[in-house]
């Protein structure tokens, strides 16, 4: 099978698994858990899952597969660096809804915030994701920033994303199994989480969804022939970094 | 600062980082949840975080780099890949007592196993990781295998290496914060997680340092600079492997 076909299935593959993932996390919420509202009570509470898995997992991983696309890599750059910021701008906006709809319905609850290694681990993650935008903006859209610096910082950025990345699916999977725990294993709850009522096979089946959908994200930037190619604009700017980095560097 | 000076600060980071996640694991088990034992009680179950924090995370990262010390750039790769499948048998064995650890804990207490996001995800890294330890001797160390197999293997074998490690951490803070609400949300503990009593602290401050092991680990496998330079191994590997690939490949 030729490369590029190899890249499509694996693409639609990503496609579908992160549609699944969106949809699992809608639908547990909307069907288990009471469905949605902006009140302060559990339907506010139920908005976090939701963005946190559309935004940072999927809408995320998404973003970072722009520069993947066959179809990219004879478009502008700008054009495809565009995309990358607009996708990630949605994922920041979807993580703070996320932030504020558990902060919320906390403080309405009298539930304290920032107690577990889940939400250490999540807050951690948008912070760092806002970082990660604002100097991917300056340094790469900006078009004053000066290229030995662009050159020097890609890695970092790269590095840092993946990290993201990583952060998002801890993070997810500590939520999905704290959140399981705090609402089967009560009397209100018809089965314990022990017992594997429907609802936790459905939850753990997302877990194992987000799983497959990060493992073929990471895949399809691991694989060597499917870098975006630009060896010249890389050599060039790395020479430029060389002789343009500052004597104290 | 040079690269190589750069890349020992490092490893010296991620060493310290590993032996501090070590001591916080042992400690959390030895002084909060009452030391260990090999009897089926709480005590035995407390020898399972200890071996997959040992194991899964920090020898594991370890053996990881054993491609990425200097010092084996030079060594007979044989040696190179005995020292890598040796420490990995080491997680192995860690892993499976863990395993045991849990099974027998829940078996003499009636709690029913495997229901957990936790539970799946860590007995798919234990699975995924034989497999890869098996299929890594088979390909590496047998000298009989073809060498267009260990080419094409190779690729697939790192990227599990890499899937293996980020699954271990999701498993390791799930597995936290599913522990520490079992132990801390009960009427004979001292104080809620939510009150963040010392213990919950420490485990989380234990969680934020795997992170940051794991962290430091893939910034080192990242480098370009840093990776085994074998170019000649690798092309001679790719070009018998694209002349010796069977026809129905």
């Amino acid at each position: 099978m030729k490369s590029s076909s190899q890249f499509y299935l694996t693409y639609t593959c990503s496609l579908l698994l992160g549609l699944l993932c969106v949809t699992f996390v809608i639908y547990w919420n909307k069907q288990y858990r009471g469905g949605f509202a902006w009140d302060g009570s559990g339907k506010m509470f139920n908005w976090h899952p939701v963005c946190m898995v559309t935004g940072l997992v999927v809408l995320y991983g998404n973003a970072v597969l722009v520069y993947r696309l066959p179809f990219t890599q004879s478009s502008h750059k700008l054009l495809v660096k565009l995309a990358h910021a607009t996708l990630n701008l949605l994922v920041l906006s979807l993580a703070v809804t996320g932030l504020v709809a558990v902060f919320e319905f906390h403080n309405k609850n009298q539930i304290p915030n920032l107690y577990s290694i889940h939400s250490w681990v999540g807050l951690s993650v948008v912070i760092l994701f806002c970082f990660q935008w604002l100097l991917g903006f300056l340094s790469f859209l900006l078009p004053c920033t000066p290229l030995w610096f662009r050159a020097a910082y890609l890695d970092i950025h790269v590095f840092f994303g993946i990290c993201i990345m990583g952060l998002s699916l801890v993070a997810c999977h500590s939520g999905i199994n704290e959140k399981l725990i705090f609402v089967l294993n009560t009397p209100n709850s018809t089965a314990p989480y022990a017992q594997l009522p429907s609802e936790a096979v459905f939850v753990n089946v997302l877990g194992v969804l987000l799983l497959g959908f990060s493992g073929t994200v990471t895949w399809m930037l691991y694989k060597r022939e499917w870098r975006r190619k630009t060896p010249q604009e890389t050599e060039t700017l790395q020479a430029f970094c060389n002789s343009a980095r500052p004597k104290w560097k």
